[in-house]
This record gives structure tokens, C-alpha cells and sequence, in this order.
């Protein structure tokens, strides 16, 4: 349990009293109450009133809202309000903004806009934890810390040039050992002193984004800006610590953000939480990938819905509403994947600024009769009785997919085979057809211990660092089943090509050799065609994007291209390797072929699906003391009928179901039985 | 009467004798006479030749020009050069260049070049228009000034803020009243100082051009910028008027160009100019809404058409030439809106730099043998013939569309709810459908007095300035029709939302509460339903963009959502208020509904169309003396007939019509009787 | 021959022996054996490791390589490793690095980097070029020098720009005549001091990369900086030909490489060399087409190959695969027109940075095992059996395409009349329709002699440089065929547009003037319509993007418009001046009309096609001593057959060939015969 003060899924969200004048206040308090909101964010963007000069600290505005929470009934999730540094700071100490990656000093402005390795920043942010630990350890509502906000971005600056000096120096020992991993010697890059080095930046190596002269440069230094923002985290985390050892700290996360390497930030979170802001068209097995991802980072360990919005976003192109019902149901998404808790941006819209238009429970209007409201206040009844049934259950997958941050940067940033190879893209059709046959999956990190897994897919396992290759070896000589596709196995930890032939340390375990990687136009063609009826697979079908040219070295084949000078050469392979089987999926496929060939897998290695459900119907477990909770999540807008084999308690309704169940079109059961 | 020295519709434009040698001048002579030219523009970018250094002014070459052109009978439309400054001073005074949006400090090049806020610009700006009006005041040429030229751009230098946070002392006063204004507790930017305000570009708040943090710094910035421009304009204005206060004084104008509020500008211009550049699929009824808006920037004064092609444009993708007959008739497009003046970019082409491809009265080849020049002449002929019959004549419409561009870039700096609301293009639709009904439009500013309008239609209304609301019910209160749309009176005038629920201060009057806006993605569409028929609407019409889900609140329905969630919520709403009655039309309707609701308007309102005219024919009056001009302008290829309900006299021909009338493809009729 | 020492077409490529260890070199040397390569081009981004700082230079290692190679029985193609600079130059003299067209000072990192005007550069370039000659003037392996690396980019940084105003004094002696030449009067640009004159880029005149407000000034600059490069090169040429004055010396170019005026630079390289990097979807008359541009740039002589892939490239979005043999091919086409070598980037494949993904002969597996590796095999043989039978063979075109940089320039600057103009794309098409006529062509540039040409084209021939019409006017007095089309004779050599119609200077020889250039719109067409069936030409075809409105002034017209209100105005005419006939195709047409025009025009001059052959199948031909070496390349995947109308010698098979030849998919034949 998060924190056992408040021993249900917590149900609440970012609040800004501080932008609204005291008579608000009452308002608020009555509507909270109205719509079962126990936890409340606060202190997020409050650092310029806190600290309104160098000097000056002033908590009493922060004092009087803890305590008028708190005899409301609502507990506290209490930032630190580092996200954005106060105005006179930026103007007396200018090492606090940023340079961006086109080399511009920033002024004043935004959020998230501090260097990570600015001494003013560092001191002032730590020394602002610090004294909010001090000053809030003992209040009662205080539930959770959230250390700034939305960690991100990076910056370029001299600071920034020299603690990248000091973070290769601890990284490489020697400038040879970092000519070696950087290949300098291509395009006559040796450097000869560390204060040669410069930031990789538009002014030095990169541009339009996601291009560079020099990949190990690049990954370099996105692996040292997210580490200087968790040393930023790091220092928050401690001070905090110091004086409430025993309150929980997070921050707030972005699902698949690409900046920041989350598995390496979860290691020093007490409890994992992030912000789920779907469009009108994000499948919905995206938005379940990133909670699974979210909930892979602490190895299955419960986390938060910190923000989601209750209807409408502010940021997309099109800021659809959320249909009727989508709101309650993307909420037990969350909760079906993992979280303890069902938390909005924002309790109460604000009226200036850019997120003006961004949904929130209390509306403009500022009174309960809407729709947005409504619904929000009904979720909230059901969270109460829901009570404390559902803290800390857990999803026991068979099933994994493993997800680098690292290896998407290096995917990204390499120059060829094809613009169009998009690492999440591929993980999300593993993901997608295994969602569909309602398998469950735990989205894990290299470093996870595999053996706990039936099967182990890594699409696009492109990067493959120290000690992985043994680890797949081992999972599968054990029996496991491992998956991967083409373009893997090609570069070390840094971003250096294992020659000898593709895929590199991985080539053993899969029996086969990549010859050549083909890449295709968007509007290119290939297919694969089964040699032979494998289970749900037969005849062929559609791949395209990239086409490694394979020969077996004792891999089976399993299919073959269909066209192309390539005719005929393998496409789908699998090894025979101890007791277990490698897979070699050579091309992208088409959907079709990944729900065949997933659920080929998963019959061979007994992982069952977890029900039999209609499209759009998606099904999920969390299990506990015995217990297992079975998400049924409609997200047709049309009723979907499944059939229940025994007898189980939806605990939303008490009632108990069998046979066939009616779930209403974007409607949620949630069904009890023991496990 | 612009300036009776010229009784007559000027004819002529921009002529630049300073780029030829002298022969070429004797030419010129001869070819304007052919061309019945009587006005040229001169001296719009002379800066540097007439100040070769910081001492020295020469106004010889000037003297030569002003007294050959007065010679041969052509009048000066005389502008102060103060368009772009000398490479002397941007090289000597850098603070004269500007900083860009991406905080770039420029260097030399380009025109409209200069800051502002430069104390060097605005010295000698200054000292050159008094220098020009002290030397010219008495010379018989003289038509009138002409300031600078198309004034436009922003600047970011440091100039601009120390004078931004001075107009913010004056605007706001205090801190405080900004901070609120602002909302600058959100995101923590409460300012405790004002030297810790910096401008809003791309190192600070703002990206891609329209995009911000805080909606309320970056209006302010924009009009701040429109002051600054306004001021500089506003220091030569007074320097002219010291020595020529009989003398006009204009500056041309860029009709919907929006970094400038126009209506703030023309308070301080005598009479306002514009220069018109439609291209080839410029919808005729865009280009008639900008002479509207022209007009209306002084309340109905005739303009200036100060530039247009006489063929060809080179800023445009793709140039075309326009058709033959297209230049007249697009010149008379001008008149028929208030137009007393007919002028041209260029008289002689230029042979060098960006602009030696847009089309000149004199083509390159030099010689009159040309169409453009021969279409030229005779126009020419013709205005000499219509002598001063037109001038200073006026538009008598009933029907306003309110245009402001505050609330223009309230929207187009609005972070959601969707990114394809353009402002303007939803005034036009409103204006499209009232211009093919035939219904003579004004285009009026939110300071504009009401009362003389049976109709008043504000597109898109989201920013209600104070008084404005008011106003509308004073006018439906007497009788008036208003018409307001989807996303209106959402914020005040610092862009803080006006809370208790939308449409916020116009809700009264439209008795109608609305609760969401949905954003529709650019392929979604809705219905709108009629609940009966009414008078040319029934059925069902399709809507998009955005969908407020409204609620009466004592508004009379008339036609409701045809699908979605909110299928069967209001869409269009009439509420009987007083004497008059107010409509919301809560989405974007197709154009057949706008015809359809706009002539049942105009029915109820007895406005009537001024004539039945097929499509293609753009039918327009003016009114002088107790006469009316009926414009008949035939905007199709082929000619098109018209019936003639009572006998009129052509000005064009003498001859006096009556029943069918057919005027030729791309042909123009003007019909003359009592009024 | 380029050098005699290697009395064979060359066969290499880039070696970068310096990324690798000891115990790959002698991997290498036995592949090399394999694959029959005999050039090695080292050294090409090893300035870092030569001179490790100011006082340094160590060439062990390049020694080493130099000799292992020479002893292995593989030449070098020695490069001066200029392309980049090290590190340490950058930090230690920061003038060596660029400031980019942003006005961003740049820091280290990338190619190609280093100012031109930079004094350490180029004193640190020259001098490295001078030890390196001095060191190595005697070694028996060195071929020739390769100059620095693919010269390209322009600097704008302060050194820049007072270089500019030396050249600027050079070019134009006075500040009178530099104003009346970039026509400064325009916007008030007068320049009064030199100073004053500041670099065009995004700070002053340009935007959007081809955008300028004065494209006088942007035509210059891009001649300075083409100017100042070759400058930098010249240095270096000529501490070369110092020490080894019996050396070549080249540089490798890049085709349509738009930033500098190869037809300059050919003028100080002892031979030209140039890298073919097309793509799959690269039309295969484009690449021809840049082949015999690279053999025009010395008139003919013949060229190297000197980068091409061996398979797959890394910098295109879509790297496909070269299919099997198109390698091959793609080699012999370059031989077919006029290379003397065949050379790859690179031996061996990097494993580290950008370019890891480019192909090379020894790919990553590092076996020779590979299908790309026997490819490359089986041609290095096969060049072995040609020995020097083909070198310095010579192209014997009658028909030549006029290509000029400084034309490209200024039609990619000018502002108006479309945006869809590309001067390479309108030569392409003439070049096309010849090519699948299996006419030899040449491309020359302005300065050639017209004289030994039956039929000569420019297309869009815009500027028009002094004495060109004048040579033109000769050529077709004497009997030749001169074509042009739209949009040409208009400007001079400073972009100032010839008065008096155009086309201008070629006004006369035309027989024609333009009055107007319409500009179409992408989904505009007009028609050429034949008054009168011509030879292969009747009926009407499809024209575009540009339609000049021409009046005959003595020239016959050939075809019409066919639409439009300049419908029945000429599109084709023919003037008939002295012996010989100028041609004026006043639209851009479809590639049918160009087949059928071309092939009326060979006819009529007795430019007969090399022979008949299907479609995909190139024909082209060299010549030396008596002997004619007809080349078959199939460019189709499936065989093609062609009539042989005498007997041959196929030198690749050795066989006699007559009648019915068919030529495998993407196979070749090179028949040898008595010319």
C-alpha cells in the first residue's frame, strides 16, 4: 500500500487554491465532498510565492491550504513545486535557464526549465525540499511527496558541456577508451583533451532532432541528461528523506516519453506514478502498453494515476471530449493494469494561461450540474466502496516484452536503414496482438530476471548491452521462449556494430545469420508465406519496413519471402536451442500474422488466454491473498456479451455472474474469484 | 473628397525614378499620359539616397522628380522613405535593426526592417518627414503623405522590453493587476519585479509562430508591438502636420494582415489606404470582405486602393496573370466598396531584386504594345470619364459582421481546443453567404455604435471586451437581430475566462448556457437538424470544427445535433430578448445553411438583397447626393443577364437600361438613378 | 590515362584501415586480392591523427599503410585529410569553424566544417598537404592526390565577409558599380562604404534556404563562396604539384551538387572525380545525365568514379539494397560514359557512427562469404580482363544539353513566376527524351565551343551570360539547331532583366518575343497543339508549370495553345537564321512531345540514334583509336533483346555478336567495332 493513511484507490488531482480567491475555497470543499475526493496535488508551480525573493520563505498560504484539506477530509499529495523556477531567480542568477539544442540561452518562461546542472538550481531546489520535509513532516494529511514535475527536456549549456566532461571521465577512465567507444577515428574526431569535447548539439553534431554525425556522441549524452535530472530528483529525494523517512516520494511520469531512461528513475522512486493523456484515436492497447510499461518499471509493483484528464486535453491538434463513460472506464484501466490510484490535472479549471482549455472536475461554470462532474462524482462512490479490495493486487503475466529506453534512443538516432523504423511502433504490434487474444503481459527492462516468464519477445532488440545475450541464452536453454525480430543484435552498449555477422551476440541462441537488412518504401511489399500450416498460421501474409536477409544456421524455417530477389530465403526461423525455442521474425508483419503467431507461442508454452472476449472487449487480471480480479472493459460504444465459465462476483455491483455476461457498451466488470 | 486638387478617382501607383537613368523619365511622361495616369507614388524607399550619411539630406534628385511629374500633370502621393533604413545606420546605430522572434539580432537587409523602440529610428524617422513636409508644403503636386510603407514585423531587442514593461506600468499600474491578468500563478511566474518581464519570443513563452505559455503576455506583446509601430507612425504624422495640416496623411495597409489592430491605427490616419493582392483562387467574395473591412476601419470613409498588380504578383507560389478584363474588374470591385482611389504596384517594372517579377502599368519590354498596358489606358480613359460622380459616395448596409483583431489573436494563440479555428476564415463564411445573397455588409470594429444596423453577426466572439456585451443587449433590446457562434464570450480582454458558464457575458442575451465544446477531427462531422422548417431551411445540414453542447436557458430551439453523444442538444437557438432577437450557432456550418439562416434574417429584418443576380455576379451600391450606384461586376468568364426592375442610366456607357441587362464575362455594370 | 602506373580501369575505393586493428590488415589485403582491387583511397579523414596538435606531425601510421598496400599490389589514391578538422583546431582557434546561414557560430563537430577564409585553416591545410607531398612524392604506390573530401557548405562568419568585400572590390571596383548591379535603389539598399555590405543569410536577406530579398547580392555570395572553396583547394593544389608535379590531382565532386560551380573548379582539377550515390528510385537517365555532366566539366575527358556503394547507402530515407548485378551495371553505365575507374565508399564497413550503415565491399561478418562481396568479386575480374582497352576512351556526341550554375542560382532565387521551377528537372527532361532515343549527348557548360555540336539545348536558359547569345547567334548561322524554352533570355549575368522583351539577347536569333509569363498551378494544364502533323509530332499534347505568351517576330509557329485566353498563341516556333534553325518551346511539356520533338530535330540534322533498343535498355558509346565501344546496359530485371546490324565483339564475353543479341536483366554488353 502506497501510504496506509488512506487505505483505498485514492481519488483526487492537481489543485491550484493559490490561483483563486478564499471564497472559492468553501466551494471547493463541498464539491470534493460531492464527488469523493480524498487526495488533492498540491504545491506544484508555487516555488515564486513561497520564495519570493532569495531570502524570504513564506508558508503560510501552503500552511493554511494542509490544514483546510485536511479537516475537509482530503489528504495531501505534496509537491515540491521545482518543476518552474520564479522569475527573479532567472534574472539574478541566469545559469538556472536553459540553452537549447539550437544553442539559444532561454530567457524566462515555461515549466520544466531549469538546467539539471545549474549550482543555483541544485541548491535552491534541494534547499526548497528540505524545508518543506521540515515543515510538513508531521502534518497529518500529508500522504505522498511528488518531487517537481514532468522531469524533461534538455539543455546545452557550459554547465551542462562540463559535468558532461566529468560523466565521460567516470564513464570511459581514458579519452582512448572514449575515442574507441565514440569511433572517432571516422571523420577525424580524435580528441586529445576532455575540454575538447563539446555538447552534441546543432551547433556540433546534430540536427532536425533526431539526427547525428555521431550516434555514441548522441546516445552519450541523452543517457547523461537523464542522469543529471534524477541527480536533480536525487537531491530532492534525500533532503525529503531526511526528515520523513517514512513518507513515500514520487514523481510524476510520461508513459513512453523518450528523453528520460525510466527504468533507471523507478530505482529511486518509492512508488512509480505517471500521467495517461490519450487522444480520441490512440488505441486503446497503447495506452494498456504504457501502464504495463509504468508497472514493469518497479518489476510489477503497484503505481499511480497521477494525472489523466476527466474530459478534455488542451494540448492535442483535436481536444475531443471523452465520450460518456470514458472517463470511468479509462480509470479501471489504469486500475485493471495496475494503479492504486485514479488521479485527475486539474480539480478545478483554471482561467488563464495555456491550459485554460484542459478539462478538470469543476468546470468554468463552477457548479456540480455537469455532465464532466457527474460522472466524476459517481466514480468516485464506486472508488469508496471498491474500499481497500483491490491495493497492492498484482498481474501475474507469463508473457513479456521487453522495452529500452536506450535502445530506442539508438534506433532513432541511426542513420539507415529506413526513417520509417519506429522502435515503439514495433513493440506495440507484439503488444497489440497479444492484447487482443487477452494474454496477459509485463512490459520489462533488460535487466529483468526473465526466468519467471513462458515466453520473452524483444522486437527491434537492436542494441543488445553486456550480459543480455547470456541472459536470453539461459531463459531459453531453460525452456523459455524467446522472440525477436529483424534489425536486432547489431551494436554493443555503444552503439558499436558486433561484427562477424548480424545478429551479433544473439546469433547463437537464434541459429541464424542476417546476411543483409533490405529496407523498404512506404508503398513496398513483401510476403511471408508458411511453409507449412502452423497452427493458426497458413498461406502468407503482408510484410514490409525492413527485410533482413537471412540464412539459417540450424534454425528451422518457418516461412519464407514471397517476392523479391530475397524469394524464397527465411523470414520466420526458429531454434532449437536447449530446451526451449528462439524465434527469428525477419520483416514487420502484418497484424494478422502477430495474433497467429502469438497465440501459436502461447499454446505451446500453456499460457492461456485469460477469456474468450469480442473485439473491443479487454480483458485483464489482478490477483491478490487468493484472490483474482478479472477486468472485463468494454470500450465499444455497443453492449458486448462474454461468456463467464464460473461463477464470480463482479464487486461493482455485488452481484454474482455466470454464464452470459452483458457488459454495456463502455462498461466495466470487475470479477472476483478465487485465484 | 481625399484632396480636391484631383476630383476624380486617382488613377496611378508606385513609381520609382530613381532605379532608371533619366532617359527613361521622358518615357515615362509620355507613357502616363497614354495611360491617363494622374497620381504616382514616389519616394517610398529614398531613405538612403536622399540621407547618404547622419548630416547630409540631398533632395535634388526629389526637387526634379516633384516638379517633372507636377509638369506633365501627374499629382504626388509623396511617402517619407522611412519603409527601410539606410545600411549607413544599421551599420553605425545597430539599435536601429531588430531582434527576431527567435531573438536573433539582425544585421542589414530586408525593409520594414527597423525597431520601433530604436532611439535612433525614431530621431531621424522623425526629422525626415519634417524635413519632407517643410520642403514640399507648398509645392502644387503634393496630394498627399504616404508614411512609411506597409508597416508590419515585430521586434524583441531589448529596447522593446524596457518599452514593453513601461506600457505594462501604464496598462496595469501595479504588479499585482498584471499578475492577475496574466495568471502568473500558474506555472509559478509571479513577477516581483518589472525589469524581470521579458518579451515573449522563442527564448521565453512562445514556438511556432502562434503558439504560447501565457495567451495573456503574448497579446499584450502584440499590442504593445501595434502601439510601438503605431507610435513611430504617429511621430511622423505630427512632424507632417506641423507644416501641412490641410495635407492627407495615410499609410498603406495590408486589408486582414493581423500583426497590426487596424482600427487602432486608422483613429490617426486622415484616410486609410490598403493594398490589395488576391491571387487567382482568392475567393472574389475574400477580397470583397477586405475592401469591406477597409471601409469600415473609419466607419463607411471611402479608402485609398493604394497598391495592386496590374497582372501579375511574384510573392505567390504560383503568379498568375490575371485574365483580361480582370484588372478592371477587380479595380471597380474597389470602388464598388468604397474604393475613391484606383493605384497600382508598380507604373514601371523594376529590373533588379525580389520584386522585378511582379507585374508594372510599363513591362519590362518598355513600350505601350502590351495587354497589361493597353487594359491599363483604358481604364484609365474610363475614370477619366466618371470624373468626381463617385467620390466620397457610401455604403448604406444594414447587415455588420464584427471583426476584431484582439479577439484574432485570442484565438489563434488559444491552446485548444482545436488548431483548425482560423477567425478569419469563419467571419468570411458569414460574409460568403450575406455576398451571394446580394446583401451589402459592413465590416465593423466592437467600438462601432450598433444602432444603425438591423443585423449584427459576430463569428467566433471569444474575447467580450467591457462594454461590448452590454451594447449587444442595448441593441437586440431595440429590435436588433444578433448572431453570435460557437466559442464566443468565453474571456475578457486579458484572456482570463469569464467564469459561471459560457457563452459568459453574452449568456443573458442568447439564453443559452453552454457546457462543452467539442473539437471535431478535420473528418468528423455532425448534423444540424431543423426541428421545423423555417422560411429556406429545413432538413438536416452537415457542421464540424467545434460542437458546443448547449443548453436553452429560455432560447428557443431550432435545430438540434443529429448524432453523437449529444444528438438532439440545441445547435441553433434563437432567444427573443426585448424588441429583438439573438442567435447562437453553436458549430460550423456548410454553406447552404448559412444562406438558407442568413436570408430568413434578412427576411425577418426586411433587409432585402439588392437585386437577384445570378451566381458569379457580384452586386454592390454606393450612395451619394440623393443617387445610388448600383455595381453589377461580373465575376465569370461568360456574360450572365440581369433583370432591371426599373430604368437606370450605366455610368460606363451613358446608355439607360431597363429589363434584361447582360453584362459581359468579366464585365461591369454601374447603374445610376435616384435613391 | 589518368596515371600510368595502373594501365587498367581502377578498382578501390575508401580504406580506413585507421578504425581498425593490426590483425584486420592483413584480412584485408587477402580480400582485396579477392575481389581484384587495386586502389585504395586513404587518408581522407586523418588529419586529427597526423597532427595531434600545433607542432605535431606524426605519419607512422600513414607510412605503414602506404607501404603494406604497395607491397599487397594495391595503389593509393592519397587524400590530404582536410575534409575535417581536428578537435583541437576547433578549441584552440575557433575561427576555423563555420557560422552557419542561421548566423550560429558553430563548435566542433561534423565534415566539411571549416571556414574557407578561415587563416588557420587554410595556413594548417596548405601546410599538411605540402608534408604529406614532400613525404610521399617518391612512395611507388601513390597514384594520385584526393584533395580534402565532397567541398561543400558556405560560412558567413565575420572572415567571410570581409573576403566578400575584397571579392566584391575585385568584381565591381566601385561602390557605383555595385550598387547599379544588385540594383540597390530597390528598398533603399544604397551601399556607401564597403563596410557596409554584410553577408546575405537569415540575419539580413534570405530565409528558407533559396529565398532572398536581393538575389544580386545572393548570386554573388554563392560565387564567392564556391570561390572562396576553391580557393582553399588551389592552396593545397598547389603545395601538391610542388613536390610531385607529375601527380594528378583532384577532388571528389558530387554531381548536381548545387552550392558550387563545378565548371570552375574543373579548371584546377587534373582530372575530375565525382560520387554516385542514386537510388532505387533514382530514373537511370538522371544518373546518366550527371555522368555526362562530370565528363563536360573538362569537355570530355575522361572522369573517375570515384565513391559509389557497393549495395546499400545510408543517408537516403529509404536505403534499399542494390539488387543483384545493378552494382555491376550501375559501374558500367559510369565506364559507358566516360569514368576510367570504378571505386567504392568504402573496403571495409565501419562499425561505429553515422555512416555504419553505408555498404562496403567487406561488409560487417567480415568474410568474403557475402553475396555483395562476390559481386564485387566478379567485376574487379572482369575489369582485370579489360585492362586499358577503354581507358581514355572519348563520347562523340552531336548533341549537347548547356548546364550552368550560376543559371541554377538564379532561377532557384527568383522570386516569381512559380515555385515548382527546377532548372535540373527541365534540363532532365530534355535530357530524358534523348537519352530513350539512345542519342548521345553531352552537357557542357556556357563557355564551350558550340561549334562541333549539330544540335544544341539550354533549357531555361534564364541568364544569359555576356557573349553567349552572340555564340549562339554564330552556331545557328553556321547550321546548327539551337533549342530553348520558357523563361530564358531574361536576365544578365548580375540578375538585372535585359529591357526590351524577351528573351532578351536571344530575342533575335528566336525570331520571338514574350510579352507574359503565365504561371500554372500544379493541377493547371494547357495544350500544345500542331498546326501541322511534324515528323513524329501531331495532334496535341500536355503543357505546364510555366507558358510564356510569345508573339512571332519572324519565326514559324509549329504549335498552339490550346486553351485559355492565350489559346491560339504560339508554343512552338522555329526560326530559321542563316543555315541553321532556332527553336522556342515556350511551356514545359509532356515526355511524349519532347521524344517526338527531339527525334524530328536529330533527323533533320542526321544525328542518328545509336541503335534501336526496348524500353529500359541504355545505349551509349566511347570511342579511341579507331575502335567504337558500344555499351548495352538492360536496366530491366528481365532480359531484352536487340538487333545488331554488323558484326561485333563483346569485350566482356569475347564473343562475335550479330543479329538478334539478347542482354540478360540488368546485364551488359560492350561491343567493340571499327568506327
Amino acid at each position: 500500500m502506497i501510504n496506509d493513511k488512506l487505505p483505498k484507490i485514492w481519488y483526487g488531482g492537481d489543485y491550484n487554491p493559490e490561483q483563486w480567491d478564499s471564497e472559492v475555497w468553501s466551494e471547493d470543499e463541498r464539491m470534493f465532498k460531492l464527488a469523493g475526493i480524498d487526495v488533492a496535488t498540491i504545491n506544484v508551480f508555487s516555488w515564486a510565492l513561497i520564495q519570493p525573493d532569495e531570502v524570504t520563505y513564506d508558508f503560510s498560504a501552503l500552511d493554511e491550504t494542509m490544514d483546510r484539506l485536511y479537516k475537509s477530509g482530503v489528504y495531501v499529495c505534496l509537491a515540491t513545486s521545482t518543476g518552474a523556477h520564479p522569475a527573479w531567480m532567472a534574472k539574478k542568477y541566469p545559469d538556472v535557464t536553459r540553452v537549447d539544442v539550437q544553442g539559444r540561452k532561454r530567457t524566462f518562461g515555461g515549466r520544466h526549465n531549469s538546467c539539471p546542472n545549474s549550482p543555483t538550481y541544485l541548491k535552491y531546489s534541494a534547499k526548497l525540499a528540505g524545508k518543506l520535509a521540515e515543515r510538513y513532516k508531521d502534518h497529518p494529511g500529508l500522504l505522498i511527496w511528488h518531487v517537481s514535475n514532468e522531469y524533461g527536456g534538455y539543455c546545452y549549456c557550459d554547465n551542462c558541456a562540463k559535468a558532461f566532461r566529468v560523466w565521460l571521465k567516470q564513464r570511459y577512465g581514458t579519452l582512448d577508451n572514449l575515442n574507441r567507444a565514440w569511433n572517432t577515428r571516422f571523420w577525424g574526431h580524435t580528441f586529445y583533451d576532455w575540454d575538447e569535447v563539446v555538447v552534441p548539439n546543432e551547433l556540433s553534431e546534430e540536427w532536425n532532432g533526431n539526427r547525428t554525425n555521431f550516434q555514441g556522441i548522441s546516445i552519450d549524452y541523452r543517457r547523461f541528461q537523464s542522469y543529471s535530472l534524477l541527480e536533480a530528483y536525487k537531491l530532492e529525494y534525500e533532503e525529503l528523506k531526511k526528515h520523513t523517512p517514512d513518507i513515500p516520494v514520487t514523481t510524476n511520469l510520461m508513459g513512453f516519453y523518450p528523453e528520460l531512461d525510466y527504468f533507471e528513475w523507478a530505482k529511486y522512486m518509492d512508488v512509480v506514478s505517471w500521467d495517461n493523456y490519450p487522444s480520441l484515436d490512440t488505441p486503446v492497447s497503447r495506452t494498456a502498453m504504457a501502464h504495463d510499461l509504468m508497472r514493469g518499471l518497479k518489476s510489477g509493483q503497484p503505481f499511480m494515476l497521477m494525472e489523466q484528464t476527466p474530459s478534455q486535453q488542451n494540448w492535442q491538434a483535436y481536444n475531443s471530449l471523452k465520450r460518456p463513460g470514458v472517463m470511468r472506464l479509462w480509470s479501471y484501466q489504469a486500475v485493471a493494469r495496475g494503479a492504486d490510484t485514479v488521479m485527475f490535472f486539474q480539480l478545478r479549471r483554471s482561467i488563464g494561461a495555456c491550459e485554460k482549455y484542459h478539462g478538470a472536475v469543476i468546470e468554468h461554470v463552477g457548479h456540480e450540474h455537469t455532465r464532466v462532474f457527474r460522472e466524476c462524482a459517481e466514480l468516485g462512490r464506486e472508488l469508496v466502496g471498491l474500499s481497500d479490495k483491490l491495493l497492492d493486487a498484482r498481474t501475474e503475466a507469463k508473457v513479456a516484452i521487453v522495452y529500452d529506453w536506450e535502445n530506442r534512443w539508438a534506433t532513432d538516432l541511426s542513420s539507415g536503414p529506413s526513417v520509417a523504423l519506429n522502435y515503439e511502433n514495433e513493440a506495440h504490434k507484439y503488444y497489440d496482438a497479444l492484447f487482443k487474444l487477452h494474454i496477459e503481459i509485463d512490459m520489462i527492462s533488460v535487466e529483468e530476471d526473465l526466468s519467471k516468464y513462458d515466453i520473452v519477445i524483444a522486437p527491434v532488440m537492436y542494441m543488445v548491452k553486456p550480459g543480455f545475450a547470456q541472459k536470453v541464452e539461459q531463459f531459453v536453454s531453460a525452456g523459455g521462449t524467446f522472440v525477436t525480430t529483424f534489425f536486432s543484435g547489431i551494436v554493443n552498449e555503444n552503439d558499436l556494430v558486433t561484427v562477424g555477422g548480424y545478429p551479433g551476440e544473439l546469433r547463437s541462441v537464434l541459429g541464424i545469420w542476417a546476411e543483409e537488412i533490405d529496407a523498404l518504401f512506404p508503398d513496398q511489399k513483401n510476403q511471408m508465406v508458411m511453409k507449412a500450416p502452423w497452427g493458426k498460421l497458413q498461406g502468407q501474409f503482408e510484410c514490409g519496413l525492413l527485410c533482413d536477409l537471412i540464412h539459417s544456421e540450424g534454425a528451422e524455417v518457418l516461412a519464407e519471402y514471397g517476392s523479391d530477389f530475397y524469394k524464397g530465403m527465411p523470414v520466420l526461423t526458429v531454434n532449437k536451442f536447449g530446451k526451449g525455442h528462439a524465434y527469428y521474425v525477419a520483416s514487420s508483419p502484418e497484424a494478422s500474422f502477430l495474433e497467429g503467431f502469438l497465440s501459436n507461442l502461447c499454446e505451446e508454452q500453456g499460457v492461456k488466454p485469460l477469456m474468450a472476449a469480442p473485439e473491443g472487449v479487454e480483458v485483464t487480471r489482478r490477483v491478490k491473498n487468493g484472490m483474482s480480479y478479472l477486468f472485463l472493459l468494454n470500450h465499444n460504444a455497443d453492449p458486448a456479451t462474454v461468456e463467464i465459465n464460473s461463477e464470480k462476483t463482479d464487486i461493482l455491483t455485488g452481484k454474482i455472474v455466470s454464464g452470459s455476461l452483458t457488459v454495456p457498451g463502455r462498461g466495466v466488470s470487475i470479477l472476483e474469484e478465487a485465484f
